[in-house]
């Protein structure tokens, strides 16, 4: 298995743009990702373009990378198109990781790209929706009440309360501020979240991740071959886990999250543990869930993520900071970008681009990732490790 | 890179199944690939799923490999959907074949499904438009008025008439009449089909891919590991060459389909050529589609593709025999699932398991697979070869 670096990363900002299209939106991240590579653009070999939920935008199915990087002035390589509902993003990741290491292609670009403001704002909840089980729909599931009432059982065993949540978005939102790619960039007091509008006991709208707009996109480039391209500091990907959901397959029995188990096989992959990860940027859906991803990683133990938070230890400036782009809460979530924009985030920590939300000497990046929900817990789970 | 089998390959009988649900066809090609292949369910290590319009007819959009394997028992494993129009199918067999040569995973799960027959034919219709630039169909665009335009150039330019593509049809129907798996298993004489309804001059109806319900399936697995499993001769993976439309980037001036270009990678990676191959499986989307294809894999020259179906050589009795199975014309169309459906039947013939079909002794197998049009030429074209 070859070594492969992430050379360049791009975003299109995140917030809400009604009057761009998809290819708006994805042209931009996919020129600042080839011009921060230094790859001619001639010269990129293949692509994997994330999207999940354009089909119920634009009607365009089946060949969405092929009409979106044509516009971009993409073609003739080959694409494929990959979903994986909010974790798209890094599950095209890790296709083009494994053709970089394998050598299938040398130079690859990974885009994520999604749009969920629609002049209605009934189709674009309506849309979201169709990421998780439709039929689990059908019966008045919803994202926000099933984190809720999963959430009533962390507060009743481990004692966290909605202050604990609060606490996180006053973070995150903190750091947002300090990002100019960021949907959000005023920073939040716990005051100001906890009496933001409620939305389902204990989640105040504040909590809960925004819908966006938004692109995002890499540059891989085998390692031997990353110094024809860039004299920048060598982001490597050190390993990238993936696993699904297991749906209720246990019983009923304790069992680790698909998260956790993503984030082992990463880790093993790797030859790194929690203890080495410098930054790290994960899944904040709603706040709560950045508490459940510091002990799904090993960053602390069980029921212990929120005195995590109530140290400070994952500011920018403590000693594992989590989130210094803003998170989806700050930064936004158009779901099959946000993988991206989280290793975009990392890559520029690990490069020391990351202007005031750098954190000291990183040299290990974490990037969780989680997508969708069929019956009782996450679809799919992402974890990526970069090294610098 | 390690060598890849094709240890198991499955099917649902392609055809109408109103009644039947994505979870319903999935299942039955799941379980007869992994019942093939000597696999114990519970070491699939991984999946890729190919689906190109199920959310459109179901509105399940980012985890429909989840739901749809969830259904067929399997969960808790790395789940990657894919889609490439047509060319689906063998896109995800491209990622699995991958992912097995670098060894992240040994045995791998591929499946392509895909429904399209619904209560109302013109909700069909409209899904299957979705396949193509949406852009060009808001301009009054279809497929088949799109291969007749093209075809009018190669019939001035070669002498091509419509008698030939009825020869390409009367050869797979009778096929397809050999085909358990087949949609339509009734032989048509060449008058036959040029007496059906006209659809686009020079197409009859009988030329055209039908409209189909369907799955197929794969299982993958090292070479090294195969052995463990199945004691059946072993199908190895050569190289699978990918392909993305160029998209008018030439000015008119003459250049190599995409077919040819995805098939020039399979064959320098495997370091096979055309004479190599001993039967194929090619993309009969509409009946000169075939002859296009003989000449895109170097299996006659430029413009003698009529001559070869004249001769009969592509019959199971010749010497270079094509769709086996019946092609599209007769096996069915069921989008993403075609491509794993060529698999299956090459591999059968491979194994000498192909019964009333088997050709003669074959050693290299070749799967041609289009999908999607983007302004002036396909969106991909994959190019599969696999040998005893």
């Amino acid at each position: 298995m070859r070594d492969v670096a992430v050379i360049g990363v791009g975003m299109h900002p995140f917030g809400k743009f009604l009057e761009k299209s998809l290819e708006d939106l994805a042209r931009v991240a996919v020129w600042n990702a080839v011009e921060d590579s230094g790859v001619p653009p001639k010269e990129i070999e293949a692509a994997y373009v994330a999207n999940s939920l354009g089909g119920l935008v634009t009607g365009q199915e089946g060949v969405r990378g092929q009409v979106i990087l044509r516009d971009a002035g993409f073609s003739g390589i080959p694409i494929v198109n990959v979903e994986n509902a909010c974790a798209s993003g890094t599950t095209a990741l890790r296709c083009g990781w494994m053709e970089a290491a394998l050598g299938v292609h040398d130079v690859i670009l990974v885009l994520g790209v999604e749009k969920l403001f629609l002049p209605r704002t009934e189709d674009s909840i309506r849309i979201l929706m169709a990421d998780a089980d439709v039929r689990l729909m059908d019966m008045g599931f919803q994202f926000i009440g099933w984190y809720a009432m999963e959430l009533r059982k962390y507060m009743a065993d481990y004692g966290w309360r909605k202050e604990h949540f609060a606490k996180v978005v006053e973070k995150n939102s903190f750091n947002g501020s300090l990002n100019p790619n960021a949907q959000y960039r005023k920073p939040l007091t716990a005051e100001q979240v906890l009496g933001s509008r409620l939305v389902a006991d204990p989640l105040t709208l504040y909590m809960c991740a925004p819908m966006s707009d938004g692109a995002a996109a890499a540059v891989l480039c085998s390692r031997e071959r990353a110094g024809r391209y860039t004299s920048r500091p060598l982001v490597e990907i050190a390993a990238i886990g993936l696993q699904s959901g297991r749906f209720a397959d246990a019983g009923g029995a304790p069992r680790p999250s698909i998260t956790t188990l993503a984030a082992k096989e990463a880790y093993e992959r790797a030859g790194l543990g929690p203890e080495d990860v410098d930054v790290a940027e994960v899944h904040d859906a709603v706040a709560p869930s950045e508490l459940y991803h510091y002990e799904d990683l090993g960053l602390c133990g069980k029921g212990e993520g929120a005195a995590l938070i109530e140290a400070g230890r994952t500011r920018i400036t403590g000693d594992i900071p989590v989130n210094t782009s803003g998170g989806l809460a700050a930064r936004g979530h158009p779901v099959a970008a946000t993988g991206l924009a989280q290793v975009a985030e990392i890559v520029w920590q690990l490069r020391g681009e990351a202007g005031p939300r750098q954190v000291a000497d990183p040299k290990v990046g974490l990037v969780e990732n989680t997508g969708g929900i069929v019956e009782d817990e996450a679809a799919v789970a992402t974890v990526t490790l970069l090294k610098r």
